[in-house]
């Protein structure tokens, strides 16, 4: 389907409270389990979340929309939650997630996201032209994208616990999502 | 790691206010979207972890603990939901949802799960030789799997949408998530 902006809030709303009914107060042996070396654990996650959020959407949107395709994005650093977060708990982690969610929807609701807007152009540097819609389709995606990768690190912890089952549970046994 | 029935049950004890938080309220255009015939929608697999619920895990709990290698599990139908809860809307099959697994935590605390009973064995039909302990972590990993199967198939509606972000995006690509 399209891109809608009513839609779209729908979803980008509901990501902090679903990562807190999900994850909150949740042994650590289910969140701080990553898949082995250079993959992320739920609490990594959780932290490149929040660091996307701090960085990347508005100021992508932004960029769109003052300069066009002449515009280019910062680069963004996907494992920046390692040093920026180390001190913080996945608690403290998800409790900065939903304030800084909450506060790009109220930015974004002040960016009067028309139809013309959407169609606007931006240039990325790897993926070459891309339009607002693109940009923030994708900020949807991306929350779905890591909850998918949270649940999955998770229950690659059971992998072995399940025994025969793993060959009905394609969560088990597929490649992992990484970014 | 190994199955602990203390761990195991945080995270079955979370899943409904998990789908809860993520589902609840959402458009349709969200919800009742699927990727083409034959796949499941986030509302289907709401109403197959409902079914599950009804009429799965207990149950074979109690077959292994009552009957061993010599009891046989009842068949599971995985689409029952389509008939069995064609009237309910997702917030009802939500809150069934909660209820029962509600229900089926308190009756599993009943069942005062050693790690001896957790070495109990029963037969599947199809998969052969497992575990109390094997089913145990396989409802866990099923509720994992199918919250992975939901932010996915809301997430291919967007697959259009993101333009050429899907590069970056494995859940657009990879092979979808079934059963």
């Amino acid at each position: 389907m399209e891109y809608q902006y009513e839609q779209a809030i729908e979803i980008l709303g509901r990501t902090p409270a679903t990562l807190t009914a999900l994850l909150r107060g949740l042994p650590e042996a289910w969140t701080k389990g990553a898949e082995g070396p250079e993959t992320w654990s739920a609490y990594d996650i959780v932290g490149h979340l929040l660091h996307s959020e701090e960085t990347n959407w508005i100021e992508r949107a932004r960029v769109i929309l003052e300069y066009g395709e002449q515009g280019s994005f910062d680069s963004f650093n996907r494992t920046a939650m390692f040093e920026k977060y180390q001190d913080f708990s996945l608690d403290q982690l998800l409790v900065a997630f939903e304030q800084a969610r909450a506060d790009n929807l109220a930015t974004l609701s002040t960016l009067d996201i028309t139809s013309e807007k959407l169609a606007l152009k931006g240039t990325h540097p790897a993926l070459g032209t891309v339009t607002l819609s693109n940009l923030l389709a994708t900020w949807v995606v991306h929350d779905l994208n890591h909850i998918g990768q949270i649940v999955e690190v998770m229950a690659h912890q059971y992998g072995e616990a399940v025994g025969p089952w793993s060959a009905y549970l394609a969560i088990l046994t597929r490649p992992i999502l990484t970014e």
